[in-house]
């Protein structure tokens, strides 16, 4: 991308340039939004009354894409895990499977999803949360899959349900570092924080998973857990931040001489919501991660050292398209009225954790190639003023019955929105294979 | 209520009276948090592994408190609706259902439960929002619901669909008027707006309904909906709005000589959700509302005039009650980790519309009369930062185990969440009558 920022933002046929190679791949040679090679509008059937908007619309072929950019920076001796919570659409994960080497989990119901689609997996799985429940427990203890403990109440409680199940528990141990992922939109660690275990009491609980008995003959530690931040578009922080990690596991493993089998260095890949952002430099990753995998298997051969990315992986891959229901102006400001809104795409309202609103990319997705000529206030069908979809936002003239599509919305999208507010239908969901 | 705002937060027990009325009625005479006279321990069944937490409880008799507290300053001439998307739990709507004049509705699915439970409530009945969808207007066409129109655009879609249908549609016009509600949570009114039909276009619009064939033959304008904010403590502030509002339709009635039938005065009453904060002096409001119902009925005998309130009835009758999962200390810090979160209760995470999060009036359901000893974080299941139930508030000790309630969960909470975050289970909902 050899763009200024500026030029990469002028007109609507450029704009998914600046957010990565997926995006891309939604509308190349067309003035159309292309789903699977044909207009959108196709798809959404915009003659019909019954058309299905409000709709996200996931593409395989996108995802398949930031996979193999992510791939292309990571050595064979880290391995590429999906956090499920960023986008949990069953076709998604299906997708993905055989792409990645494993999955991160959130809760019973994503580790059921693995179990669904992708049993082989459970193994290549771990369920992270700070208060997991019995349930949560029972199953990753009965399938295998790895639990990132958050504090010594959770080691006691796993190894009396492992005793209870006749079986061991492989567990690693959430950290909390003593350093933030600097610039992170979500910060996990440095300070007070209610994830994981604070750093400094990581040997000597080492020590006493080693040395008592109602820890040691139920529980296999495997390993570690760091996650420092997410949302972050530094590579410098990025790079300083997995350092830091490699340095404390070094630490704990020459303080107790334990050997980690696993190392779960978090990820916090960071995406471009907006014009104005600059996006991660994925590519000044790369020698950092080799030199992280050749230390890790220099010094513990054989260890799974794994990145685990969501957001970063289907952010791009998903189109959020909602239908104009009606326009007119109030006292000066014109206003597009949408089919959709907030209860499908809260972070697009800027209620999911933003201090301030700022505008996403969106396009007219009947004419792509059309600069934006009047300025607009996109809104949802929300008896709120939270119900905001865009703000002072330049775009083509749109009339009722027109489709727009809102851009870098594959990740915290439908399940990370009040989708029961007012009482208002689900949006549709799809994934499209190329 | 004569105690200061600082004695009546003095200690748990004492808390709920800061609440209103409604709240009082959960806990008298008890230590323990009663509901339905039993402690609540005994409903949520503490000592089975299934417990049913998260839970958000309803009780009847604190939203029929409420009702009469309100009804104690509206004058016969004035009605009482029931805004159901501050609480669509079927129910709490069906006991609503005797005791308010009418239902506010915000979505089909809204219009289909009153077809449930109130089928002879619907020619009471009225649906607004700004991107209706057809499927809304033919059923408000087909039931006899009144539509709040909020565009010329929308009254020939309306019109088109009765023709259709063989129907007239009742209809009235919002008004986005010349105010806003001063100090509301929410402003809905003033400036430009997406909400309703800017106040200046009302007369001559007014004309065209009567005067254009395609209006008249198909639509029957009942009157007005003036709604200029919400969430709003000032008794002064709300007084002042309703007086503005009815000199507006007195102007236009003048200017048209068009009769209104009906006038929906919106409403906006607050309700405290911060112990800092100083509740809605209601009384005020008993000598303005006598007024405007007198010179309502003066000059258009026989008009339907009724204030729309949703979260000022349901608020205070809503208890969300989670679990103690874990307890740990962090760098100083200590937390309470549990079972429910910002996935049922966004809101009290602070991310429905606030800017900066303040702190719920949080109770030990088990130790209502003991003070706070400790300062602590209360944090949901979430592996999200947002994820926060209170931050540095006092409570008595409590453990893993434990339960705790959140005051003031009776409106926006369940439905306006985003119950499919991380794909964890959705909360539990009860009613009790008494």
């Amino acid at each position: 991308m050899t763009n200024t920022p500026t030029e990469r933002m002028t007109g609507h046929h450029l704009m998914a340039e600046t957010l990565g190679q997926a995006a891309v791949a939604w509308h190349t040679n067309s003035r159309h939004l292309l789903l699977a090679g044909k207009p959108a509008t196709k798809w959404l059937e915009k003659k019909s009354p019954e058309m299905p908007t409000p709709a996200y619309v996931y593409a395989g072929a996108a995802i398949t894409t930031q996979v193999r950019t992510v791939r292309a920076v990571l050595p064979a001796t880290i391995q590429l895990h999906y956090a499920i919570k960023a986008n949990p659409f069953a076709p998604v994960v299906r997708h993905l499977a055989p792409l990645v080497d494993g999955f991160d989990c959130a809760s019973l119901a994503e580790m059921q999803l693995v179990a669904d689609l992708a049993p082989a997996r459970l193994t290549h799985t771990s369920i992270a949360g700070p208060a997991k429940s019995a349930a949560e427990h029972r199953f990753a203890i009965e399938h295998g899959v790895l639990i990132n403990t958050e504090s010594k109440g959770e080691l006691q409680r796993i190894a009396d349900l492992a005793r209870t199940a006749g079986k061991r528990a492989r567990i690693a141990l959430r950290v909390n570092p003593p350093f933030e992922l600097r610039g992170s939109g979500m910060k996990m660690g440095g300070g007070a924080r209610p994830f994981g275990i604070d750093s400094e009491e990581i040997p000597a609980l080492i020590k006493d998973i080693q040395s008592e008995a109602s820890f040691h003959t139920a529980l296999d530690l495997e390993g570690f857990h760091l996650f420092a931040g997410s949302q972050n578009r530094d590579a410098g922080a990025i790079a300083a931040t997995l350092e830091q990690s490699l340095a404390l596991v070094r630490d704990w493993t020459t303080q107790t001489g334990f050997v980690p089998q696993h190392l779960n260095l978090g990820g916090g890949f960071g995406v471009v919501y907006h014009p104005q952002d600059t996006p991660l430099d994925l590519t000044a990753l790369r020698p950092v991660l080799k030199r992280i995998g050749e230390i890790a298997q220099g010094a513990w051969p054989g260890v799974r050292v794994n990145l685990e990315l969501g957001r970063y992986l289907v952010a791009s891959a998903g189109i959020y398209i909602t239908r104009i229901v009606d326009r007119k102006k109030s006292r000066g400001k014109t206003y597009l009225l949408c089919d959709g809104g907030m209860h499908h795409h809260l972070a697009l309202s800027g209620n999911l954790g933003q201090v301030l609103r700022r505008n996403w990319p969106i396009i007219d997705v009947e004419h792509m190639d059309m600069p934006g000529i009047e300025t607009v206030d996109l809104v949802g069908p929300l008896c709120t003023p939270l119900d905001v979809l865009g703000q002072n936002q330049s775009l083509p003239h749109l009339e009722p019955g027109d489709l727009i599509g809102v851009l870098q919305s594959g990740a915290y999208g439908a399940s990370a929105s009040p989708q029961d507010f007012l009482s208002r239908p689900a949006p549709h969901e799809y994934f499209i294979l190329d």
